[in-house]
C-alpha cells in the first residue's frame, strides 16, 4: 500500500481532460504545476493553488512526475522539445496507438526519462471519482512509485510492462463504447418513433446493460479457448430475432444500417457453419487466421 | 401493492425459457400446469410439483392465467387452435414484432381472451432473479391483476396499453445487446491478439460499461429534444480516436469490419455538418425525416 504523502507533479496540456486531471491533483494536495500552449486556460487552476509555468521546460523542471495530456503523440513531442526530462517519470495520457506508445517510450528513454503510457476511460467530469478507470503500461517500478498520485485521478490499473498495452485496451474499450452508444441510440430512436420518450427507454436500457455485461467473463473465457458452446442461445436463435429488429426498424421508418450490420455479421458466421454455436463464436470472424 | 397469494397459472412451451418460467412459478408456490408440443420435457417440472397436461386445450382450461413461450407468433396460434381461451388472460412472451403483437391482440380478443404481450430481457438461467427484466404491454388492469405472479419471474415492467410496446422495446434492447456484444468481442479479440487474455479485458470492460451506461439518460434527453450540445467530447474528437481503433485493428491482423462500421456512421454525420456536436447526434442519421 502507498503511504499518504504528496508528490510534486506537472500537468502539460489544459484541454478539458488535462484541466480535470490538474484540478484533481490540486484537490488531493499534490503540489501541481501546469502549462498550456495557449495561455489563459490556467486561471481557475491557479486560483485553486496550482503553479502556472510560462514554458513547458519550466513546468517539467518543477516536478519529478510529468503528466502529459495533449491531442496526440506529435503534440507531446512538440511540447517537450527543449525540456530536460532526464531522470523524470513521463506519463503520457494522450490517446494514440500501441505503435505510437512504443515509439514514444524509445524516444523518452533516449532523453533519460522513464516512460509510462496511459489511457483514461471516462469523461473529464468523472476524473477524481473511483468509477474513472485509468490504465497504465510500462515499467512496474515507475507505476508503483506513483500509484498514490494516480489514485487521485480515479482507479488506476497497471496492465504490464509492454508500453503498447494501454493503447490497445484504450481503443478496444472505445470500440465497445461506440458500439454500445450506437446500439443505444438506435434503440432510443426506435422508442421515440414508436411514441415512447427515449428517456423511458434509457432507464430500461441502463438496467439491461448490466445483465449483458455480466456475460462478458464467460464469453471472454470462450474467446481465450476459441471454443464457443451453445450455453444460452445459439447463433441461429439470435439470427431469427435479428430479423425482427430489421423488420421493426423499417416499419418505424428508421435507417436500418445498424441492424443490418449486426445481421450481416451473424449471417456470415452461420454461413461459415457456426449457427449451432454460442454468440461469442462471432469472434472467429474477427481472427483472420 | 399485490397481496401475497397464489394464482393457478399455465405455461405453454417448455423450451429453455418456458421451462425456466414454469420452474420459477412452481418455486413461488403458484399451482402450475405445463404443456409442450413434444412430450418428455416436463419430467423435471413434474417432479418439482407442476401438473403436466396432455393437450394445450387441457392446459389452458386449468388456469385463468396462461403464459405462452414458443418460438414465434405462428406457433402460438397453432398451439392454441382448439383451446377455449374465453375469459382468460393470455400472456405471450414469445418474441416477435409490434405488428405481430397487435395482430395477436385482435385475434385473442375475438376469442374472448384478454391479451398481454411481453418480452424477456435475459437468459433462462436468470429467470426468477430480480435482475431479470420482463416487459409487458396491453391493458393495465390485466397486468395489475397478475403483477405478483409476474414478479416471481423477475422484475416486471408495464410499458403501456399499446400491445406493440413490449416488442419495440424487446428488439431495441436486443439491438443494444448485439451491439455491445459485438463491441466486446472485437475488444476481446484485440486484447488476445496483443497477448492479453480476453478474460483480463473482460474485467476492465465490465467496469467501463457501467460508465457508458451512466450517460444514457443524458443522451436520451438529447434524442427527445433532438438537440445535441457538445457537453463532453465532440464528434470530431471521437472521429480522431476512431482512426486509432481502425489502425490498431489492422496492425494486429484482425478484421476491421466493426471499427469501419463505427467510423462510417461518424463520417456520415461529420459530412452532414454535425462534427461540432455531441456523440448522440448520430441519432439524426437514424431518423430519416
Amino acid at each position: 500500500m502507498s503511504t499518504p504523502t504528496t508528490t510534486p507533479v506537472t500537468v502539460l496540456g489544459l484541454g478539458r481532460m488535462g484541466a480535470a486531471l490538474a484540478a484533481a491533483l490540486v484537490r488531493a494536495g499534490h503540489p501541481t504545476t501546469v502549462w498550456n500552449r495557449t495561455p489563459g486556460k490556467a486561471a481557475a487552476l491557479a486560483a485553486d493553488g496550482a503553479t502556472v509555468a510560462s514554458t513547458a521546460a519550466r513546468a517539467v523542471a518543477a516536478s519529478p512526475l510529468v503528466i502529459v495530456c495533449l491531442s496526440d503523440y506529435d503534440a507531446v513531442r512538440a511540447a517537450l522539445a527543449g525540456a530536460d526530462v532526464d531522470g523524470r517519470v513521463l506519463v503520457n495520457l494522450s490517446s494514440g496507438t500501441s505503435e505510437g506508445a512504443r515509439e514514444a517510450a524509445v524516444w523518452a528513454g533516449e532523453l533519460g526519462a522513464v516512460y509510462l503510457d496511459g489511457a483514461i476511460l471516462t469523461v473529464p467530469a468523472a476524473i477524481g471519482d473511483p468509477s474513472a478507470q485509468i490504465l497504465f503500461s510500462g515499467p512496474a517500478e515507475a507505476y508503483a512509485a506513483h500509484e498514490a498520485v494516480f489514485g487521485a485521478l480515479g482507479t488506476p490499473v497497471h496492465l504490464g510492462a509492454d508500453h503498447g498495452l494501454a493503447s490497445v485496451h484504450d481503443v478496444a474499450l472505445l470500440g465497445l463504447m461506440w458500439s454500445m452508444l450506437n446500439g443505444f441510440l438506435h434503440g432510443a430512436a426506435l422508442a421515440r418513433a414508436a411514441g415512447v420518450p427515449a428517456a423511458d427507454f434509457a432507464a430500461i436500457a441502463e438496467r439491461g446493460v448490466g445483465t449483458v455485461a455480466s456475460w462478458f467473463a464467460g464469453y471472454a473465457g470462450q474467446v481465450d479457448e476459441r471454443s464457443y458452446p451453445d450455453d444460452d442461445a445459439s447463433l441461429n436463435t439470435h439470427l431469427a430475432a435479428m430479423d425482427h429488429l430489421v423488420h421493426e426498424t423499417g416499419a418505424l421508418g428508421l435507417d436500418a444500417g445498424i441492424p443490418r450490420h449486426i445481421k450481416d455479421l451473424a449471417d456470415r458466421a452461420v454461413a461459415a457453419g457456426h449457427g449451432g454455436e454460442g454468440y461469442a463464436v462471432l469472434a472467429e470472424l474477427l481472427f483472420r487466421s
